[in-house]
């Protein structure tokens, strides 16, 4: 059966609560947009792609003040730009609904389209991944996850601290898929693609800037670094919407700073959700459209 | 009070279970060799020059066969020198508790002997580090920490998963010494280094090659190629027990893979305990008798 993370059914948005796999698999039931931004912003759902596609969605679920709830939701989560694109253009809909199932529906074929261009790179081959970019991310078979589906890769999964979304998530889906896939730690990072021989490493992205720096989860940075010194490909793969024209660089990207409690309870500590990696570490940006260098994501995609 | 993270009393080797910090402050009292190699192997004691000094005291409580005792003890903690080496000269001697209460004298005097050293260096900056390397991996203030202390260097300390040494034992440690520290997730190493504008790293290490490759906790490598990448200079800490001329290079250094259920309980997962740093990355090696440089290490420190 496959995985939906998102469900319309009946007036409500279901939403596959993400915080409790692999252990449990229940939807939380909502029914107001503030349901659906306390699930954001808690994380119940998160990806990208398919912020953007819960977001149009929640916009179904307002009735009264459409422009007030889709601000809500656009600040729910401030580096997700395809929130704030798929919001915008529910928004300017006649029927919201409508809509959202199409920006669903192109989600899952920009989903097919980006493993179709992505996989020839990837066949076979031995790849580190970061967090969770497969259906639990987006509308459809996922971004880099379903990159690695299309190419029957062996993944290797950061753990992605401090919520473990490879380790939960990333590793639940492969099992699901039957893709063979080793967890390691994000500090095991440069170990594994040293011992395990990794021949390239693929990302998400949260929102790429006009010149290619790419803001993703919080370790994709430095999984980059040991790539360019090993002489590792590392590629970002994401759909055309996650570009943002009007970011000239990396330092346009707002990055979201969470509660430090996350990683302890007890002492002080520093959570940023998202780092940047320059466009230099970037071997290519795989899109629905066809892999862009970084020097060619200013003439955007469309 | 100072952190006494090992106990010599009435003929029992009492050891702070540091898998239960920083909620709880427990004893193990240990009676026997094999519960001292229980302890080692759980990680309840860890930490290199601390693992010496255990090794030694544990001796002194084998009656029969000490020279079974001690390949017990060695084969313990493989990557740890230190161990073997406290361990055998602790097994040559006449009277084991003394050769052991010298053994722990000493590594407190060789410790603040590299805080001499090393803090100049670091005095009042910014210094990430990674594990823990303080009073409760040593029989003194530390390695590396120990350096941060007198240097009052303000302490950005990765978490160091899967076991969160640094996030339970460096914080907790730093807490207990009133030092400025900051919790960072292993993946926000990169992020961290850049956008807190650090200025230098330091780790300890396991073991060092001739050639100054050294074996440290998992994770190091990755600190050091980042710090590489944006020029900042990275620093091992560590006595000269820790060097094992017997070893070439890196390539000679055997790394502990531990159970993969530290990581994940349902996954296939790989959890090396350690990893290599090439000399190349290291801008010197702080011990007792002064600063190596990577190349010097060769030469021995005696």
């Amino acid at each position: 059966m496959p995985i939906r993370p998102v469900l319309w059914r009946d007036g409500r948005l279901d939403i596959l609560d993400q915080r409790l796999l692999p252990l449990r698999e229940r939807y939380l039931s909502c029914r107001t947009v503030d349901q659906v931004v306390r699930a954001i912003q808690t994380l119940a759902v998160r990806g990208a792609p398919l912020l953007g596609v819960t977001g149009a969605y929640a916009l179904a679920l307002e009735k009264k003040d459409p422009a007030a709830a889709a601000r809500k939701l656009i600040s729910s989560r401030p580096t997700a730009v395809n929130l704030r694109w798929a919001v915008e253009r529910t928004l300017k809909s006649r029927d919201f609904l409508a809509e959202a199932r199409r920006i669903h529906a192109e989600d899952a074929s920009m989903c097919e389209a980006i493993a179709r261009h992505g996989a020839p790179l990837l066949r076979g081959k031995r790849v580190m991944t970061i967090c969770n970019t497969g259906a639990l991310a987006t509308g459809g078979i996922g971004t880099a996850f379903g990159i690695l589906l299309r190419a029957r890769a062996e993944v290797y999964a950061l753990e992605t601290r401090p919520l473990g979304q490879g380790a939960r998530l990333t590793m639940w889906e492969a099992e699901k898929c039957g893709l063979r896939a080793t967890l390691v730690a994000d500090g095991a990072c440069a170990a594994a693609l040293r011992e395990k021989k990794i021949q390239a490493a693929i990302a998400g992205a949260d929102r790429i800037a006009r010149n290619g720096d790419s803001a993703n989860k919080i370790g994709t940075l430095s999984l980059a670094v040991n790539c360019r010194a090993l002489g590792i490909p590392f590629y970002i793969a994401a759909p055309g919407s996650t570009i943002d024209l009007d970011a000239r660089d990396g330092s346009a990207i707002p990055i979201e700073e969470r509660d430090p409690a996350e990683l302890s309870s007890r002492f002080p500590a520093w959570n940023p959700a998202f780092d940047v990696t320059p466009a230099r570490y970037i071997a290519g940006i795989i899109t629905e459209r066809g892999i862009l260098k970084p020097g060619d994501v200013k003439l955007g995609i469309s």
